[in-house]
Protein backbone atom coordinates (compact mmCIF):
# COMPACT_ATOMS: atom_id res chain seq x y z
CA UNK A 1 0.00 0.00 0.00
CA UNK A 2 1.79 3.31 -0.66
CA UNK A 3 -1.60 5.65 0.50
CA UNK A 4 -0.53 8.63 2.14
CA UNK A 5 -2.80 11.85 2.75
CA UNK A 6 -0.68 14.24 2.26
CA UNK A 7 0.53 12.88 -1.10
CA UNK A 8 -3.11 12.27 -2.30
CA UNK A 9 -3.37 16.11 -1.75
CA UNK A 10 -0.14 16.96 -3.98
CA UNK A 11 -2.14 15.26 -6.87
CA UNK A 12 -5.67 16.53 -6.19
CA UNK A 13 -4.61 20.10 -6.13
CA UNK A 14 -2.83 20.00 -9.34
CA UNK A 15 -5.31 18.51 -11.47
CA UNK A 16 -7.35 21.85 -11.56
CA UNK A 17 -4.83 24.59 -12.85
CA UNK A 18 -2.92 21.05 -15.23
CA UNK A 19 -5.75 20.79 -16.91
CA UNK A 20 -6.70 24.83 -17.16
CA UNK A 21 -3.01 24.91 -18.59
CA UNK A 22 -3.86 22.67 -21.21
CA UNK A 23 -7.36 22.98 -22.43
CA UNK A 24 -8.12 26.94 -21.95
CA UNK A 25 -8.35 28.45 -25.49
CA UNK A 26 -7.75 25.52 -27.43
CA UNK A 27 -9.47 24.93 -30.42
CA UNK A 28 -13.21 23.79 -30.89
CA UNK A 29 -11.50 20.80 -32.84
CA UNK A 30 -9.80 19.88 -29.67
CA UNK A 31 -12.89 20.44 -27.06
CA UNK A 32 -15.51 18.42 -29.33
CA UNK A 33 -13.63 15.63 -30.72
CA UNK A 34 -14.45 11.81 -29.56
CA UNK A 35 -13.48 8.57 -29.60
CA UNK A 36 -17.35 7.32 -30.96
CA UNK A 37 -20.85 7.72 -30.65
CA UNK A 38 -21.55 8.03 -26.86
CA UNK A 39 -17.98 8.34 -25.72
CA UNK A 40 -17.09 12.15 -23.69
CA UNK A 41 -14.84 15.14 -25.07
CA UNK A 42 -12.50 17.30 -23.32
CA UNK A 43 -15.59 19.70 -22.63
CA UNK A 44 -17.96 16.71 -21.08
CA UNK A 45 -15.06 14.90 -18.36
CA UNK A 46 -14.23 18.53 -17.19
CA UNK A 47 -18.34 18.67 -16.50
CA UNK A 48 -18.32 14.93 -14.82
CA UNK A 49 -15.78 16.34 -12.71
CA UNK A 50 -17.18 19.14 -11.75
CA UNK A 51 -20.35 16.52 -10.85
CA UNK A 52 -18.38 14.74 -8.43
CA UNK A 53 -17.17 17.37 -6.64
CA UNK A 54 -20.53 18.28 -6.21
CA UNK A 55 -22.24 15.23 -5.38
CA UNK A 56 -19.63 12.32 -4.89
CA UNK A 57 -16.31 12.39 -2.92
CA UNK A 58 -17.27 14.94 0.02
CA UNK A 59 -20.72 13.29 0.86
CA UNK A 60 -19.03 10.25 0.98
CA UNK A 61 -16.27 11.10 3.29
CA UNK A 62 -19.04 12.10 5.27
CA UNK A 63 -20.87 9.33 5.65
CA UNK A 64 -17.70 7.21 6.17
CA UNK A 65 -16.53 9.95 9.19
CA UNK A 66 -20.26 10.00 10.99
CA UNK A 67 -20.30 8.22 14.25
CA UNK A 68 -24.27 7.19 13.92
CA UNK A 69 -26.79 6.39 11.45
CA UNK A 70 -26.90 4.96 7.75
CA UNK A 71 -23.78 4.76 6.11
CA UNK A 72 -24.57 3.46 2.90
CA UNK A 73 -23.24 6.08 0.13
CA UNK A 74 -26.33 6.92 -2.23
CA UNK A 75 -25.87 6.05 -5.44
CA UNK A 76 -23.55 8.51 -7.96
CA UNK A 77 -24.63 8.72 -11.54
CA UNK A 78 -21.31 8.82 -13.45
CA UNK A 79 -23.41 10.48 -16.22
CA UNK A 80 -25.84 13.10 -14.64
CA UNK A 81 -23.30 15.58 -16.37
CA UNK A 82 -24.64 14.98 -19.57
CA UNK A 83 -28.10 15.21 -19.02
CA UNK A 84 -28.11 19.20 -18.02
CA UNK A 85 -26.45 21.47 -21.19
CA UNK A 86 -25.06 24.75 -20.10
CA UNK A 87 -23.85 27.29 -22.06
CA UNK A 88 -20.66 28.34 -20.23
CA UNK A 89 -17.32 28.23 -21.96
CA UNK A 90 -14.46 25.75 -21.45
CA UNK A 91 -12.71 28.98 -19.41
CA UNK A 92 -15.68 29.04 -16.84
CA UNK A 93 -16.06 25.29 -16.46
CA UNK A 94 -12.60 25.11 -15.10
CA UNK A 95 -12.71 27.60 -13.03
CA UNK A 96 -15.50 26.29 -11.92
CA UNK A 97 -13.61 22.83 -11.46
CA UNK A 98 -11.05 24.89 -9.36
CA UNK A 99 -13.10 26.56 -7.10
CA UNK A 100 -14.73 23.16 -5.96
CA UNK A 101 -11.96 21.86 -5.32
CA UNK A 102 -9.95 24.32 -3.20
CA UNK A 103 -13.05 24.13 -0.85
CA UNK A 104 -13.47 20.44 -1.06
CA UNK A 105 -9.37 19.96 0.13
CA UNK A 106 -10.44 22.82 2.35
CA UNK A 107 -13.40 20.79 3.68
CA UNK A 108 -11.49 17.88 3.45
CA UNK A 109 -8.74 19.36 5.73
CA UNK A 110 -11.60 20.61 8.57
CA UNK A 111 -12.78 16.62 8.45
CA UNK A 112 -9.71 14.90 8.81
CA UNK A 113 -7.97 15.12 12.00
CA UNK A 114 -5.47 13.37 14.22
CA UNK A 115 -7.96 10.71 15.42
CA UNK A 116 -9.55 9.67 12.18
CA UNK A 117 -8.19 6.13 11.33
CA UNK A 118 -8.47 5.86 7.38
CA UNK A 119 -9.67 2.00 8.19
CA UNK A 120 -13.16 3.48 8.90
CA UNK A 121 -15.85 2.14 5.84
CA UNK A 122 -18.45 3.06 4.40
CA UNK A 123 -20.94 0.85 2.53
CA UNK A 124 -20.78 1.25 -1.37
CA UNK A 125 -23.93 -0.04 -3.01
CA UNK A 126 -22.35 -2.25 -5.49
CA UNK A 127 -19.03 -2.77 -3.11
CA UNK A 128 -20.06 -3.30 0.10
CA UNK A 129 -17.82 -1.73 2.37
CA UNK A 130 -14.80 0.25 1.48
CA UNK A 131 -12.21 2.10 3.52
CA UNK A 132 -11.11 6.08 3.99
CA UNK A 133 -8.12 5.19 2.48
CA UNK A 134 -9.98 3.39 -0.43
CA UNK A 135 -11.71 6.36 -1.41
CA UNK A 136 -9.23 8.74 -1.13
CA UNK A 137 -6.82 6.89 -3.08
CA UNK A 138 -9.82 6.58 -5.47
CA UNK A 139 -10.44 10.49 -5.83
CA UNK A 140 -6.77 10.94 -6.58
CA UNK A 141 -6.70 8.27 -9.32
CA UNK A 142 -9.86 9.56 -11.03
CA UNK A 143 -8.53 12.43 -11.72
CA UNK A 144 -5.22 10.69 -13.38
CA UNK A 145 -7.71 8.36 -14.76
CA UNK A 146 -10.29 11.39 -16.47
CA UNK A 147 -6.95 13.40 -17.36
CA UNK A 148 -5.54 10.47 -19.11
CA UNK A 149 -8.68 10.11 -21.13
CA UNK A 150 -8.38 13.87 -22.35
CA UNK A 151 -5.33 13.28 -23.52
CA UNK A 152 -6.09 10.12 -25.37
CA UNK A 153 -9.40 11.07 -27.11
CA UNK A 154 -7.43 14.51 -28.26
CA UNK A 155 -4.75 12.19 -29.76
CA UNK A 156 -6.82 9.90 -31.60
CA UNK A 157 -7.68 12.81 -33.63
CA UNK A 158 -4.50 12.51 -35.48
CA UNK A 159 -4.24 8.51 -35.43
CA UNK A 160 -4.36 8.55 -39.47
CA UNK A 161 -2.72 12.05 -39.69
CA UNK A 162 0.94 10.73 -38.16
CA UNK A 163 1.08 7.74 -41.07
CA UNK A 164 3.86 5.07 -40.58
CA UNK A 165 4.82 7.24 -36.91
CA UNK A 166 1.89 5.01 -35.43
CA UNK A 167 3.93 2.45 -35.35
CA UNK A 168 5.45 4.17 -32.33
CA UNK A 169 2.60 5.92 -30.57
CA UNK A 170 0.66 3.13 -28.09
CA UNK A 171 -1.67 5.42 -27.38
CA UNK A 172 -3.41 5.37 -30.55
CA UNK A 173 -3.67 1.35 -30.43
CA UNK A 174 -5.78 1.65 -27.69
CA UNK B 1 -7.20 13.94 -42.63
CA UNK B 2 -7.31 16.20 -39.15
CA UNK B 3 -3.53 18.31 -39.30
CA UNK B 4 -3.73 21.78 -39.47
CA UNK B 5 -0.27 23.82 -38.46
CA UNK B 6 -2.15 26.37 -36.28
CA UNK B 7 -3.98 23.45 -33.94
CA UNK B 8 -0.99 21.28 -33.60
CA UNK B 9 0.92 24.33 -32.58
CA UNK B 10 -1.62 24.75 -30.00
CA UNK B 11 -0.67 21.55 -28.15
CA UNK B 12 3.06 21.98 -28.64
CA UNK B 13 2.80 25.16 -27.36
CA UNK B 14 0.78 23.71 -23.94
CA UNK B 15 2.80 20.59 -23.20
CA UNK B 16 5.57 22.41 -21.09
CA UNK B 17 3.36 24.53 -18.92
CA UNK B 18 0.83 21.54 -18.24
CA UNK B 19 4.00 19.49 -17.01
CA UNK B 20 5.23 22.04 -15.20
CA UNK B 21 1.48 22.60 -13.64
CA UNK B 22 1.16 18.70 -12.75
CA UNK B 23 4.74 17.89 -11.95
CA UNK B 24 6.84 20.62 -9.78
CA UNK B 25 7.14 19.98 -6.58
CA UNK B 26 5.76 16.54 -6.22
CA UNK B 27 7.12 14.30 -3.94
CA UNK B 28 9.63 12.07 -4.62
CA UNK B 29 7.21 8.78 -4.04
CA UNK B 30 5.54 10.88 -7.10
CA UNK B 31 8.52 11.21 -9.26
CA UNK B 32 10.57 8.18 -9.46
CA UNK B 33 7.33 5.98 -9.48
CA UNK B 34 7.81 3.11 -12.50
CA UNK B 35 5.81 0.22 -13.86
CA UNK B 36 8.10 -2.09 -13.53
CA UNK B 37 11.64 -2.83 -14.68
CA UNK B 38 13.28 -0.82 -17.41
CA UNK B 39 10.50 1.76 -17.90
CA UNK B 40 10.30 5.32 -17.31
CA UNK B 41 9.69 7.39 -14.27
CA UNK B 42 8.38 11.11 -14.80
CA UNK B 43 11.61 12.57 -14.61
CA UNK B 44 13.30 10.27 -17.01
CA UNK B 45 9.77 10.94 -19.60
CA UNK B 46 10.56 14.73 -19.04
CA UNK B 47 14.50 13.96 -19.66
CA UNK B 48 13.34 12.13 -22.90
CA UNK B 49 10.96 15.08 -24.31
CA UNK B 50 14.54 17.03 -24.08
CA UNK B 51 16.41 15.09 -25.95
CA UNK B 52 13.80 14.76 -28.59
CA UNK B 53 13.34 18.19 -28.66
CA UNK B 54 17.15 18.72 -29.10
CA UNK B 55 17.88 15.95 -31.78
CA UNK B 56 14.83 14.64 -33.48
CA UNK B 57 11.93 17.27 -34.26
CA UNK B 58 14.22 20.06 -35.65
CA UNK B 59 16.45 18.20 -37.39
CA UNK B 60 14.17 16.38 -39.20
CA UNK B 61 12.47 19.20 -40.28
CA UNK B 62 15.23 20.41 -41.86
CA UNK B 63 16.20 17.51 -44.16
CA UNK B 64 12.60 17.63 -45.10
CA UNK B 65 12.65 21.07 -46.10
CA UNK B 66 16.21 21.54 -47.74
CA UNK B 67 16.52 21.27 -51.62
CA UNK B 68 19.22 19.54 -51.93
CA UNK B 69 21.33 16.07 -50.65
CA UNK B 70 20.34 13.40 -48.82
CA UNK B 71 17.02 13.23 -47.06
CA UNK B 72 17.07 10.48 -44.96
CA UNK B 73 17.00 11.01 -41.51
CA UNK B 74 19.65 9.95 -38.89
CA UNK B 75 19.00 7.50 -36.42
CA UNK B 76 17.30 8.75 -33.11
CA UNK B 77 18.43 7.16 -30.08
CA UNK B 78 15.08 7.18 -28.27
CA UNK B 79 17.11 5.81 -25.06
CA UNK B 80 20.09 8.25 -24.94
CA UNK B 81 18.71 10.02 -21.91
CA UNK B 82 18.71 7.20 -19.84
CA UNK B 83 22.59 7.54 -20.58
CA UNK B 84 23.49 10.42 -18.94
CA UNK B 85 22.05 11.17 -15.06
CA UNK B 86 21.91 14.89 -14.77
CA UNK B 87 21.75 16.24 -11.06
CA UNK B 88 19.64 18.81 -12.16
CA UNK B 89 15.77 18.53 -10.21
CA UNK B 90 12.60 18.18 -11.50
CA UNK B 91 11.53 21.91 -12.03
CA UNK B 92 15.33 22.93 -13.69
CA UNK B 93 14.70 20.07 -16.42
CA UNK B 94 10.79 21.09 -16.64
CA UNK B 95 12.43 24.68 -17.15
CA UNK B 96 14.48 23.67 -19.66
CA UNK B 97 12.12 21.84 -21.85
CA UNK B 98 9.59 24.97 -22.04
CA UNK B 99 12.80 26.53 -23.12
CA UNK B 100 13.28 24.76 -26.21
CA UNK B 101 10.01 24.38 -26.71
CA UNK B 102 9.69 27.93 -27.13
CA UNK B 103 12.84 28.00 -29.31
CA UNK B 104 11.78 25.13 -31.66
CA UNK B 105 8.28 27.23 -31.89
CA UNK B 106 9.87 29.92 -33.12
CA UNK B 107 12.38 28.08 -35.44
CA UNK B 108 9.33 26.08 -36.55
CA UNK B 109 7.32 29.75 -37.57
CA UNK B 110 10.43 31.04 -39.22
CA UNK B 111 10.95 27.94 -41.44
CA UNK B 112 7.46 27.18 -42.37
CA UNK B 113 6.19 29.69 -45.12
CA UNK B 114 3.37 30.03 -47.00
CA UNK B 115 5.49 28.49 -49.80
CA UNK B 116 5.88 25.16 -47.58
CA UNK B 117 4.11 22.38 -49.01
CA UNK B 118 3.04 20.03 -46.15
CA UNK B 119 3.12 16.98 -48.43
CA UNK B 120 7.12 17.50 -48.45
CA UNK B 121 9.18 13.99 -47.77
CA UNK B 122 12.01 12.96 -45.46
CA UNK B 123 13.02 9.50 -45.93
CA UNK B 124 13.03 7.70 -42.36
CA UNK B 125 15.35 4.73 -41.59
CA UNK B 126 12.84 2.19 -40.91
CA UNK B 127 9.87 3.69 -42.21
CA UNK B 128 10.92 4.71 -45.66
CA UNK B 129 9.24 8.22 -47.14
CA UNK B 130 7.52 10.36 -44.75
CA UNK B 131 5.59 13.58 -45.10
CA UNK B 132 5.83 16.89 -43.33
CA UNK B 133 2.58 16.98 -42.01
CA UNK B 134 3.07 13.40 -41.04
CA UNK B 135 6.20 14.42 -38.76
CA UNK B 136 4.19 17.91 -37.12
CA UNK B 137 1.43 15.74 -36.16
CA UNK B 138 3.59 12.75 -34.77
CA UNK B 139 5.60 15.55 -32.47
CA UNK B 140 1.95 16.76 -31.09
CA UNK B 141 0.94 13.04 -30.28
CA UNK B 142 4.68 12.31 -29.35
CA UNK B 143 3.67 14.66 -26.20
CA UNK B 144 0.24 13.69 -25.45
CA UNK B 145 1.35 9.96 -25.92
CA UNK B 146 4.47 10.85 -22.71
CA UNK B 147 1.54 13.06 -20.51
CA UNK B 148 -0.82 9.98 -20.87
CA UNK B 149 2.01 7.36 -20.01
CA UNK B 150 3.61 9.60 -16.62
CA UNK B 151 -0.32 9.90 -15.39
CA UNK B 152 -0.94 6.33 -15.78
CA UNK B 153 1.88 5.36 -14.33
CA UNK B 154 1.46 8.14 -10.97
CA UNK B 155 -2.32 6.26 -11.28
CA UNK B 156 -1.25 2.81 -10.97
CA UNK B 157 1.14 3.56 -7.80
CA UNK B 158 -2.61 3.36 -6.33
CA UNK B 159 -3.48 0.03 -7.96
CA UNK B 160 -4.09 -2.19 -4.51
CA UNK B 161 -4.96 1.21 -2.46
CA UNK B 162 -8.28 1.80 -4.55
CA UNK B 163 -9.78 -1.18 -3.50
CA UNK B 164 -12.89 -2.54 -5.24
CA UNK B 165 -12.76 1.03 -7.29
CA UNK B 166 -10.08 -0.38 -9.37
CA UNK B 167 -13.47 -1.50 -11.49
CA UNK B 168 -14.54 1.47 -11.84
CA UNK B 169 -10.44 2.95 -12.70
CA UNK B 170 -9.51 1.39 -16.35
CA UNK B 171 -6.34 3.09 -15.86
CA UNK B 172 -5.04 0.75 -13.31
CA UNK B 173 -5.96 -2.39 -15.58
CA UNK B 174 -3.69 -1.44 -19.04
Amino acid sequence: MNFQLQEAIELLQRTPKTLENFLSGLSAGWLQCREGEGTWNATEVIEHLIEAEKTNWIPKLEIILQEHGDKTFPVFDRFSHLKEHSGETIEEKLRLFQELREQNLAKLNHLIGPETDFEWTGIHPAFGPVKLRELLSTWAVHDLTHIAQIVRVMAKRYKEDVGPWIEYLGILKK
